[in-house]
């Protein structure tokens, strides 16, 4: 769509000024954090209101005009890139908290609430918002039920599937629906609110969203543990979880401690190196659950399982040793890494690893294969970083072969492609390692319901 | 359908002895706990195996024969009642727990496992499985997943939904989908398995599931406390959810208590009576836990929000504490009760219940009001009592009014017709008090999605 005509009567559904189709909008809003395509939106458009978007989409089925749903634009799957002259649907002005129940513990968020803004709005009120992850400041509520983020709490808290008690939705055709009302119980048919939760903007906008707080986590005390191989990681994670109620379990290689100690800015959890390390967490209620903690540490150190180990003191420390994990994937960006989100059942973890491992090894030697992720959940992020010697299409290629056989890979462990990043466009034509055809023609036949015309965000998830 | 010849093509398909015509089979297996409908099934069949469902849906698509999905038969919406010569499918024969995981902490059910039953596994496990109410003794876990069932532990565990990883569904169509694989994190397209939680078998049959469980609670304890009013049941559970996780927060009204203690064999839980009595439930997993709730009950009481209380000191003490609320729907179906299972968000539950009580009273001032339920969750039930005087018909035609104005307060207060008791037949009628039109149909389409010759399980939730 490039017709000036169609641009000027988008303009006339919203307030002066909030249509833009200048190079530098157009670039910035055409894009997420992937790189994989050209952004190529033929206007950005900023609602104000529920009305507006309904008469966005209304005039985008009248001309046959395709919509990309747009947040803080931090996914990495492309869901949200405009690569065809696509209008974009920023919700960077509809970004208020409208109201906030302390008996019920809820806060109804506009979509293009960030994160963070959330997080700490909770905070204020003696509460808790539990989806946390590295994008946090920036993404937005909209997109996190896009892509029903998850991250590193979810051992305890689950996705942000658990966190949404109503949502209003423009659906594809038009129609504005007030799903779930926030109620708890509510056996009335269908639950479609669970259907946009994950859609990626392909059934309809989350116009409104009404999210549940909870109560905050009394002392937060972190544990980094050294292990031996792999292997000992998940011995680890049982003998804690058989004690205390978890609210992170995460890993990381030696390789990619190496990286971010190099940072010089974080310092090292303790003198001995270790192969693979863990990092969790829990609420430290009570000195009993301290001694707990302590006490399974000495047990696992006994049993072979642990090398190493420190347990944070403070709230400093526990910032510290959460930076071990948290500054991995910012770190390892400027090694151009390719990148794989994937997961296993928990239990399939330490076979499935050495599996790819296995066969990256030996098919190229040269590549350095880092591994970390949220291992209570079976959620691993793999990523290769670029040899110096190879130029970055030459790595990219042999990536491509890398693909296939980690999707290969997956495919035999019954896991999924993406684990929390999304299909969009990147993952788009691999969806079936993971999901049926017959699932996918069930999946095709549901958007058309919700959008007959394929005016939301068309090419993401399927082609 | 009574066409002997589609009788004989039916027991090609199962095992011998495995179709049913006789007239006590028919009337049992026919319906459920609602006594509404006259059960008139065509048969009863029982498979055996996934394929040999598969083998009915496919054959009952060809033949254009409606099926009913039958579980427990414990429902209390007429959802599995076969009132019109349907062909019941009894999940009776595939009653199997098929494999458990320790490290994913999973059972993977056939539909017909008894919610006792994998209670009483995951506790041999030392593990345990949350979803709990009075019907768990016969309900399977095919209608649990059904009719997404609640019950008493929601406040801390949600409902059934939160505790199904994975679901093996045949759709009205006969395709056999593996839904979500049993993954924690999985973000690959829309989350079919959801869909089928709370359908009420009109999509298709869960043929097998995996259930996840849970570390089991340590030490729980209740407490009954007794309320000057309604109002000061809210002020108590803000109290005592500040301070501890509690696992329930039921209520019920004095009358309620009157009935129990008519029985004879369920102890007072004090001296004292109340117009309300709020049962709550936590881990009392250190000392200091007690003691906090003990401070709490007294600050309650010099807030004038409870007049007396009783906190349990042994596993007898609670399951007698349990029983004061446990018994109360099976004691008083002795009386012909009109029932109703309505909820709102929990804010809204003191004028909620405040101005049904008016209506009722006003209008019937010698009907028997009694409150119970889940009040954490906004769960209420409503429950009225036959008066002596009026004949059954006289009273169930004088409840169809108080069902009018019921369902008009729900919609008032924005809460849901059935909160835990599916739609079924009998809320078939009043589906749009909780639903929009344009809801309804999209929950039209997506049926016809999944079962486009509308056999599975037709008038129920929507005509």
């Amino acid at each position: 769509m490039t017709d000036p005509v169609l641009i000027d009567e988008l303009k006339t559904l919203v307030e002066p000024g909030k249509v833009l189709t200048d190079a530098d909008s157009l670039a910035t809003y055409g894009k997420d954090w992937t790189k994989q395509y050209a952004p190529a939106p033929s206007a950005i458009v900023f609602p104000k209101s529920v009305e507006q978007v309904q008469a966005i989409v209304r005039w985008a089925n009248e001309r046959k005009v395709a919509l990309v749903p747009s947040g803080g634009r931090t996914g990495l799957s492309a869901a949200a890139v405009a690569p065809n002259g696509e209008v974009v649907v920023s919700f960077d002005y509809m970004n208020q908290i409208v109201e906030f129940n302390a008996t019920d513990r809820t806060v109804v968020c506009q979509p293009g609430v960030v994160t963070a803004q959330l997080q700490n709005f909770a905070e204020e009120k003696g509460l808790y918002y539990p989806v946390d992850f590295a994008s946090a400041g920036s993404s937005q509520i909209g997109g996190n039920i896009g892509t029903n983020a998850g991250g590193i709490k979810v051992i305890r808290y689950g996705m942000t599937r658990n966190w949404v008690a109503g949502l209003k939705v423009v659906t594809g055709k038009g129609d504005l629906l007030e799903l779930n009302k926030d109620l708890i119980k509510n056996a009335t048919g269908y639950d479609l609110r669970q259907l946009f939760i994950g859609a990626e903007g392909t059934l309809g906008f989350v116009v409104e969203a009404t999210m549940r707080l909870e109560r905050q986590p009394t002392n937060l005390t972190a544990m980094v543990l050294g292990t031996p191989d792999f292997d000992s990681i998940m011995p680890v994670l049982h003998a804690f979880q058989d004690k205390l109620d978890l609210t992170a379990f995460e890993f990381f290689s030696d390789r990619c401690l190496d990286k971010i100690l190099a940072r010089g800015d974080v310092p090292a959890p303790f003198e001995t190196r270790a192969p693979f390390y863990a990092l969790l967490e829990f609420e430290a209620t009570t000195d009993e659950r301290a001694d707990q903690a302590l006490a399974t540490f000495e047990r696992c150190v006994n049993e072979g399982w642990v090398v190493d180990g420190v347990m944070s003191q403070s709230e400093q420390q526990l910032q510290n040793l959460w930076k071990l994990r948290e500054y991995i994937s910012e770190t390892i960006s400027h090694f151009i890494p390719y990148k794989n989100d994937i997961s296993v059942t928990v239990s399939k973890v330490p076979a499935f690893l050495a599996d790819i491992d296995a066969i990256v090894s030996q098919n190229y030697p040269d590549f350095e294969v880092l591994w970390y992720g949220h291992i209570g959940d079976g959620n691993l992020h793999l990523n290769i970083l670029k040899p110096q010697a190879l130029s970055k299409e030459e790595f990219f290629e042999k990536c491509a072969t890398v693909n296939k056989w980690v999707f290969e890979t997956v495919e035999r462990y019954n896991g999924s492609i993406s684990a929390e990043h999304g299909v969009g466009m990147t993952k788009r034509d691999y969806l079936a390692y993971s999901r049926s055809q017959a699932e996918i023609d069930y999946m095709k036949a549901i958007k058309a319901v919700f959008d007959p015309n394929g005016i939301m965000n068309p090419g993401k998830i399927f082609a």
